[in-house]
């Protein structure tokens, strides 16, 4: 097993030259990881920092025209997924917007239902609070999916009752890039009474999100998926919903989300939603072409590759593939000029199959050959013929 | 009643230029809010939206430097504060470090104690996460301050006992600057067998912080006090101390605080720490000389204006002042050019006098006269100067 500790990496990075011949840094193909901030959304930040820096609390000129940059980015916010600018609650990350969406509308829920129900393939985020309210009393049912990592409709139907009191379906799957049928598990939600909640997160700037067409009641973005920075979070709250807060003290966001405005990443997310709105068909259009080239040059070079997830219905930057006679921490480990990630939990070198993929009932070995390649924004024709070359390469050197 | 909103804001701006003849903006004494962020420390922050944007959770070359950086500042907060680089837990804002500290800590505590303690002069994300606590049945008793807004060593000594499950107070006073007994309540504390928590929000970057020095179990810091940006909390836990968190997701800050680490934020605290490392006594005695410079020159040109607060013991740059005969919000509003907060919840219109004040035993008169001046690092003569001379131009018309 590789132990990707401090001590190996000086010896990768020198790798990462020797190899690619290219730039000092790896070809990033990890956009469903992290994305870098846009240089519009940097510039629409910048102000706020120092000449612009108020309290959007203080009564004077400074506090004012940061509260002003706030309600505007509020608002397109709002106008790119269809809500009302009073509708949009900023946070400090897509987990607390998670948190804050179950944790929160349980606390406040008064009735008699005590059934949640989530699916299996759900973020952590989303995960870990059910599975607390699960230690609290309430029953938790998850929902299974087939093997494309799809929910299945018909167990949505079964399991969803007159005693569920909340569900919550990802929109978009991070590592398979599976895209949910929303619409139609929040008209089951809603039929039984309950409230339904949309982790959007990973669909947000490669798909369209409206809130009403998906019946989202909850809706969880992340400024970091979609060219803002990494430290701030959305939670659309649609009317009339009761939430708690998760945590308390002077009323900003109507009291749902205390604590100073961060202003210069509300003022990115502002102009990341902007261009989201004015970009979002052509952006998706190409970099769905620049897939399907990589997808096209290893599958005509590398016989028994497999897909993970559907070949409609998923994220057009999103390529999970299994490299067959291989394990994808292996290969990535030995194409250091590449960044992308199994989709599994490695972390300094533990390496275990995806619970994602596991639950799409891949077996584990197809599971362990998963390499998930996400593309964005920056990526371009040379990056994704070097990505390919190089892992054809080197697939054919660690499988001899 | 003056009102304050949006349809006044470009009068106010227009009168801003016609009065002041200075640049564009108000002369800002309002740094006890909200500071500018430190040039270096934006330039410190800008390779980690770009170029260096990787998830530090990514196993692989933008992961591993997004990691290091993070690690980096944690060493740079902790030496700041006498902490150890694992002590230090980074939150989206110190509300969120304060209700970690108090929800948290008692969330995990498993004995029979059953009172929490805290001081009256509490910021509301420290007074707001206790009276949660009460209304879920655990007794609350709230310490007194003398009429300098100090806590009573001889109240605290009787109020804080066996039954004592967490002690919270704040080490320096956002309105007043008013500096508390810290360590000997930690040791009336810590005798209890009870938790220490500290509020240093406002203290941090004004006047030395140290965890050892002060006996702090848990504290609470805020990034935009100290010239790094608004969005961006610390909280200090001691080891061995148990905290539940607050959300659940991924195991980010060691299980403590999940959500994909702020990187940009994180290396700006780093910096801000640094420079405060490095600066804070020369900083602090240049800050103080302008601060009794403007106390001077306006306590000789104004008769009956009364200092809020002790004379020492506070911070170095804050100054709280009681006008007679006006109150302190329609001072403030008759002088466009000065940024500074009456100490009060004023917000947009709504004029109340100060409950730290009125705790204070201050009359509400009294307490409805008072500015609160605070004064930081980019703070200079002309500006001091020019503020006095305008307070109290404007103090004579409106008296008389």
């Amino acid at each position: 097993m590789v132990f990707w500790g401090p001590e190996n990496r000086q010896v990768v990075r020198n790798r990462i030259f020797e190899r690619t011949g290219m730039e000092d840094r790896p070809v990033y193909l990890d956009y469903n990881a992290t994305t870098p901030v846009d240089p519009e959304v940097v510039d629409a930040m910048m102000p706020w920092f120092r000449e612009r820096f108020g309290n959007p609390s203080s009564g004077h000129f400074f506090g004012w025209e940061a509260q002003e940059q706030v309600e505007a980015a509020r608002t397109e916010m709002a106008v790119l997924i269809g809500a009302k600018a009073d509708e949009i609650v900023f946070t400090g990350s897509a987990t607390e917007a998670n948190n804050l969406a179950i944790l929160g509308s349980t606390r406040a829920m008064r009735g008699e239902k005590r059934s949640l129900v989530t699916s299996v393939v759900e973020h952590p985020s989303v995960l870990q609070p059910f599975l607390r309210r699960k230690e609290e009393g309430w029953r938790l049912i998850l929902l299974p999916v087939d093997s494309f990592g799809r929910v299945d409709l018909r167990e949505a139907e079964s399991i969803i009752g007159k005693d569920t009191a909340l569900v919550s379906v990802m929109l978009a799957n991070n590592e398979t890039g599976t895209i949910q049928p929303v619409r139609e598990i929040a008209g089951i939600a809603h039929s039984c009474g309950a409230l339904f909640h949309v982790d959007a997160a990973q669909a947000i700037g490669k798909i369209p999100v409206d809130v009403e067409a998906l019946g989202a009641d909850l809706l969880t973005l992340a400024g970091h998926k979609f060219y803002a920075p990494k430290g701030i979070g959305v939670l659309y709250v649609r009317e009339g919903t009761s939430l708690s807060p998760l945590m308390s003290g002077a009323g900003h966001e109507r009291g749902l989300r205390p604590g100073t405005e961060n202003v210069p990443y509300i003022a990115a997310l502002g102009t990341a939603a902007r261009l989201v709105r004015e970009n979002l068909r052509e952006e998706s259009a190409r970099i769905q072409r620049l897939r399907e080239r990589l997808h096209g040059t290893l599958s005509a070079a590398i016989d028994g590759l497999r897909l993970n997830g559907p070949s409609n219905d998923r994220l057009p930057n999103t390529l999970n593939l299994s490299f067959p006679h291989v394990k994808g921490w292996e290969l990535l480990a030995a194409v250091p000029g590449i960044a992308a990630s199994t989709g599994s939990a490695c972390h300094w070198g533990i390496h275990k199959a995806s619970p994602v993929l596991l639950a799409m009932q891949r077996d584990e070995t197809r599971a362990l050959g998963a390499v998930r390649l996400s593309l964005g924004r920056f990526t371009d024709e040379a990056e994704v013929d070097f990505a390919a070359s190089a892992l054809i390469s080197t697939w054919h050197r660690l499988s001899s």
